[in-house]
């Protein structure tokens, strides 16, 4: 990011747990600064945008969106903004995957989940004005100097989160519940789900880079966003709900299809690790600038939780 | 407009019905345009989604924004991916508000709500992806020549959807189930619910405008989307659910607080024609190019369904 602030001006100097600590502070802040306060009426739903939003999770999309700031030389505010936007998609989706009609899940980061904490139209509207604010934080005024490329970063977060994005990979979930898929169809489905908002984050990120580095993070993106899913999967059967903090073991009951059904589990650990190295050769023309990224990819495919 | 079509070329001469006629099968054909095919995969989120979206309503938000758009020479592609945009917003927020753990309404324009017609997951992922696709509609690339302007029209879809705009109303309405309101607060709650939402049509369709002309839209809009809703509330008590498309007697029902609990039925009649004058007084400035605007006022204040 080309006008950092002290805490990660020196990002290359400090090794990868630190830089990712500071900058999951930052984005906390960040979105603590940006969520309405909860004595702003109305109170309830904005306590509970907060308590939805903050406080927790890997930020792994903000990260992500730091990281190719970094490599692009995308300004901090753009950074920031897009981290915001990202996290608060992500925070919306899990809101709402988390509800009775859903998931019907109790537990998220460790906490109950909205609707338990609060009550099912709470955690309706929540997502919903999460949704919203995520559009609003990237449209504000002058973000960036050039209008029109401003406009393309709305449009590259909207796409992600609808019907042919996120909200599309819902709804082939839920329709792919008990069903054989085969692994172009997991894929397909998981490209839709996880992957479009990971690709995107990555591309907002790169809001300023050229043409190289944007066709190198896009190819990035696609494979760190299906290895992101595979792990998923396979902590899905390895951890325990403590340790992910939402329920473990969940895929199985539910009879979803997953890469450990599909493939073994040996197998996916496998292709996990082929999709870390397909995400990294796109990167080897880049030195230094592309080592966040390189790190992200580690962190996501040999993360615990 | 400044590029009408044919069809609205010769508007100061067609009378107000023929006009709203036109213009809302223009948004039909717009939004069928616009909504994914129904053979496009996730199949059945689309065809939930065009279920949801097309096929009825008065479609008086993408009228105000039409009109609007005729009073200040805004294009025709702008006025139509601004009146699009308003109505999946509408669209998205009536299928989540039916949903049992709101509303509960099982009818909406004369049909089985999104959750009776596919289920409660569906509508939820419904009005989600209609959601994002209000604001990808808006981000098309290049739609305004000035992309802050285009910024700008977003920021204003972002802020009236929100937690401070329309989803913030549909929380107050929800925590004020039972409640003794005052006027005040009643009227608060509506300029959330409904009003932002409305307020939003006529700023968007008014991007073109010179300063007196948006001043005076937006002292338009505030009246009219009150005078919508205390409408909205006799109609709730005198009309039947054939005549409305929905189920009629509802607010009584369910103890919700209205204008006409609140102030009796004549007296929110009264009130309604109070409205309806405080907001053609803005236009006074104004000659034939607000027509519409005036006609609409007319038409929301006597409309009987």
């Amino acid at each position: 990011m080309s006008t950092q602030t002290s805490s990660t001006q020196k990002a290359s100097a400090v090794d990868f747990q630190d830089w990712a600590q500071q900058l999951q502070a930052r984005i906390e802040t960040v979105l603590a600064r940006t969520l309405p306060a909860a004595d702003i009426a109305p109170q309830t739903l904005h306590a509970a945008m907060r308590y939805s939003a903050l406080g927790g999770g890997k930020r792994v999309r903000a990260l992500l969106c730091y990281a190719a700031a970094e490599l692009c030389n995308t300004s901090v505010e753009i950074a920031d903004a897009a981290a915001s936007a990202v996290e608060l998609i992500h925070a919306y989706s899990l809101v709402h995957d988390d509800m009775p009609c859903m998931d019907d899940d109790d537990l998220r980061r460790g906490k109950p989940s909205c609707h338990k904490q609060y009550d099912d139209a709470t955690a309706l509207l929540v997502g919903d004005a999460l949704q919203s604010l995520a559009f609003e934080v990237l449209a504000a005024p002058h973000l960036c100097a050039d209008g029109h490329q401003q406009v393309q970063m709305l449009q590259i977060l909207a796409k992600a989160s609808g019907s042919t994005g996120m909200a599309g990979g819902q709804a082939i979930d839920l329709g792919a519940v008990g069903k054989p898929l085969t692994q172009p169809q997991l894929e397909g489905m998981h490209q839709l789900k996880t992957g479009a908002l990971i690709q995107a984050s990555v591309l907002l990120g790169a809001n300023n880079g050229n043409t190289a580095q944007i066709n190198a993070v896009r190819a990035y993106a696609h494979n760190i966003g299906l290895a992101f899913q595979v792990v998923d999967d396979i902590l899905d059967v390895e951890a325990d709900t403590s340790t992910l903090g939402k329920t473990a073991g969940k895929d199985a009951l539910s009879h979803k299809p997953t890469y450990v059904t599909l493939l073994g589990l040996a197998s996916a650990k496998a292709y996990a690790a082929a999709l870390y190295d397909k995400a990294l050769a796109p990167l080897a023309p880049f030195g230094e600038e592309a080592r966040r990224l390189r790190e992200l990819a580690s962190f996501i495919t040999q993360r615990q939780f």
